[in-house]
C-alpha cells in the first residue's frame, strides 16, 4: 500500500487521491524541508487553486485561535472542509498560551472533514514561512475546501507566510497598543478583514473608529474597489465570529472579478525563495567537501578570519560549483 | 581628508586610526550589507580581540535598556570606554516602549567614550544577525574597551547575536513568566549571569531560587566550572547593577583561564554564513540575468509553476555558477 511506503512521491499520489493518512505523512516529509521539497511541490502545485486560503495573524493573546476554532465551525456548517496549518515561530514566552490554543480546537480533531496541523520549528528561521505555504498548499491540493493559515504573532516570518492567503484577517484587541503601531507593523496594507476581538472591553469602539480613519486615508486606487471592513466579536462567546466568515467569503467574491496583478509578482519572487533555500542546504552540507576542508581548519586554527575564508570559497568559481552544483548526498 | 571619503576601504582605515565620524559613516555602510561587506570585515577583524563583549538579552520589558545604561555609567566610572550595538528585530507592538529606551540611554550620548548605534532593520532575517555581530567588532576594533549588544527579545536572531557576545546576561522579570519557559527558550543555555530585576516585585525571590536549582542541575562538565549568578536588581533605581558588572569582569577573567573550544567551532559556521549572505545576494541581483529571465516570465504567465522553475535554475550547472561565481554588478 502506498500508504505505508517511505517514497515521499507515492505519498503524494496517494494524498491526491484522497487519502489522509498520506497527507498527514506529506506534511512531516515536507516540514523536514529535504532535497525533494521542491520536486514534490511541483507535482502538488498542479493540483492546488481548489481552497479558499483565510490567513488569520495578529499579536499574541488576540484570540487568533479562539476565531479560527469559530471559523472551523462555521465551515462545517455549511459543508466546507478545513485544513488548518497553525504556525508558532516559537516565541518562548508565548509557549504557554499556544499550548491553550490547540487544546481550545480540540473539539475539531475528530472531525474527518478537518485536519488540523501545528507547526512550531524553532530556529529554522525563512524555512519556517516556506514551510508553512507548502503545507497550506498541500492542503488546497489535497481537497479541502478552506484553509486556514493561523499565525502567533506579527513578525516578518508571519507576514510571508500570509502572501500564500487568498484573504488576510488581522485579529486585534482593544490592549494591542494603538493603531500607529498596527500601521507600523504593515498590518494596514496586509488586511482584508480587520477584527477587534473582546469587543467587550474598554477601547474597542475607538479602536474600530481609528482603524476605519486610516484605512479611509488609503487612496482608492491602492485599496482597489474592496472596502476594508473593521468587525467587533467576542470570539470567546461566539458573538460576531460567523460574520468574519461572511466577510472572508465577500473578499473571495471580490477578488474573483478583479485581477490579481501582485499574485503573478508574488510567484516570481518564491522562484528565488526555493532556490535560496536549496543553495543554503547544499551550502551547509559542503561542510564535508574535500574542497572546504583545509581552509575550514585553517579558520578553526586561528590562521585565517571567517571573512577571507568564505571570500576565498566565493571567488573560486570552480569551488562554488562543486559546492552548489550537485543536490545529491555525497 | 579620508573622513569625508566614500571608499568604504578609506574610511575603514580612519576608523582603525581612531576616527570616530569614520566609525559612525562605517557602521552605515555595514549595515546596508553591500558586496564590500566581507572584504571590509576581514580586514577589519584582524584588529578585533581587544574588547570585551558583553551581550544583554531578555523577553521585552524586563528592563535591559536600564541595565545597559547603568553598566555604561559603571565602565564609565572605571575609566572604561564603551561601544553599544541596540538592536531591535522590530516587533511592531514594542515599538513605543524602545523609542523610550533610547532616550533612557540619552545622558551618555554626549559622552566621547561612550558610542551607541541602534540597529532596527524590519525584514532583514538573518541579516540583522550578521550586521550585529559586525558593528560589535567595528566597536571593538576601533578600540572600545567594552561592547554591549543589547537586543530586544529573545527570538532566534537574538541568539544569534549573541554567539559573538564574551558573556551573556540575560535578564529576567518575576512577570516574565515562569522559570520553564525559561528552559524552553534556551536561556539556561546561553546566561553566563542571569538577572532578576524588578526583585522588588512579588515572585523575584522565588524566580531566583527556580533559576539556581535549575542551573545546579547543570553536570559540573557541562557548566565547565564557571557558576552562572543569579543577581537580583532594581536597575531604575540603581540598585545592584554594579554587581552586574562585577559578575561580567569574573566571567571574562575566567574565560581567560579556560580554552574556549566552542569559539573556533563558531568561527568555522561563521564562513558559512558569510557565504550564505553573499550568495543570497548575488541571487536576488540576479532577476535581471537573461538567464533567468524567460524561466520568470513562464512563472509570472502562469505557464510554469515556481517550484519547476527553481528546479530548473538550480539544475543547470553553467546557469547556477554564472548566477552566483560573480560578485560584480552587471
Amino acid at each position: 500500500m502506498s500508504i505505508s511506503s517511505r517514497d515521499p512521491h507515492a505519498l503524494a499520489e496517494a494524498m491526491l487521491a484522497g487519502d489522509r493518512v498520506a497527507l498527514a505523512r506529506l506534511i512531516t516529509v515536507i516540514e523536514n524541508r529535504t532535497a525533494d521539497t521542491a520536486a514534490l511541490m511541483a507535482k502538488v502545485f498542479q493540483r492546488c487553486g481548489h481552497a479558499f486560503t483565510i490567513g488569520i495573524t495578529g499579536p499574541p493573546g488576540a484570540g487568533k485561535s479562539t476565531i479560527t476554532s469559530a471559523l472551523i465551525g462555521h465551515c462545517r456548517a455549511r459543508g466546507l472542509s478545513v485544513g488548518v496549518v497553525a504556525i508558532d515561530p516559537s516565541s518562548p514566552f508565548s509557549g504557554g498560551s499556544v499550548l491553550g490554543d490547540r487544546i481550545r480546537m480540540q473539539k475539531h480533531f475528530l472531525d474527518e472533514g478537518v485536519f488540523i496541523r501545528s507547526l512550531s520549528t524553532r530556529g529554522s528561521h525563512g524555512g519556517l514561512a516556506r514551510a508553512g505555504r507548502d503545507i497550506a498548499r498541500l492542503m488546497d491540493a489535497s481537497g479541502k475546501d478552506v484553509v486556514i493559515i493561523e499565525t502567533v504573532g506579527v513578525g516578518q516570518t508571519e507576514l510571508d507566510i500570509m502572501e500564500v492567503a487568498d484573504t488576510v484577517v488581522v485579529v486585534l484587541v482593544p490592549e494591542s497598543g494603538d493603531t500607529v503601531q498596527v500601521m507600523k507593523a504593515g498590518l494596514l496594507e496586509i488586511a482584508d478583514v480587520f477584527v477587534v476581538n473582546k469587543a467587550d472591553r474598554e477601547g474597542a469602539t475607538r479602536m474600530r473608529t481609528e482603524l476605519e480613519m486610516m484605512l479611509a486615508l488609503k487612496s482608492s486606487e491602492e485599496s482597489d474597489g474592496w472596502k476594508t471592513p473593521v468587525l467587533l466579536t467576542k470570539a470567546s462567546a461566539g458573538e460576531g465570529t460567523e460574520q468574519v466568515l461572511d466577510a472572508c467569503m465577500a473578499h473571495c467574491e471580490y477578488r474573483k472579478t478583479h485581477t490579481q496583478r501582485s499574485a503573478a509578482l508574488r510567484l516570481r519572487a518564491e522562484v528565488f525563495e526555493i532556490c535560496e533555500e536549496e543553495i543554503m542546504r547544499r551550502l551547509r552540507r559542503a561542510t564535508s567537501r574535500d574542497s572546504v576542508q583545509a581552509t575550514l581548519a585553517a579558520v578553526a586554527d586561528g590562521a585565517k578570519d571567517p571573512y577571507s575564508a568564505a571570500l576565498e570559497i566565493l571567488g573560486d568559481r570552480g569551488r562554488l560549483t562543486d559546492i552548489l552544483s550537485s543536490g545529491e548526498e555525497k
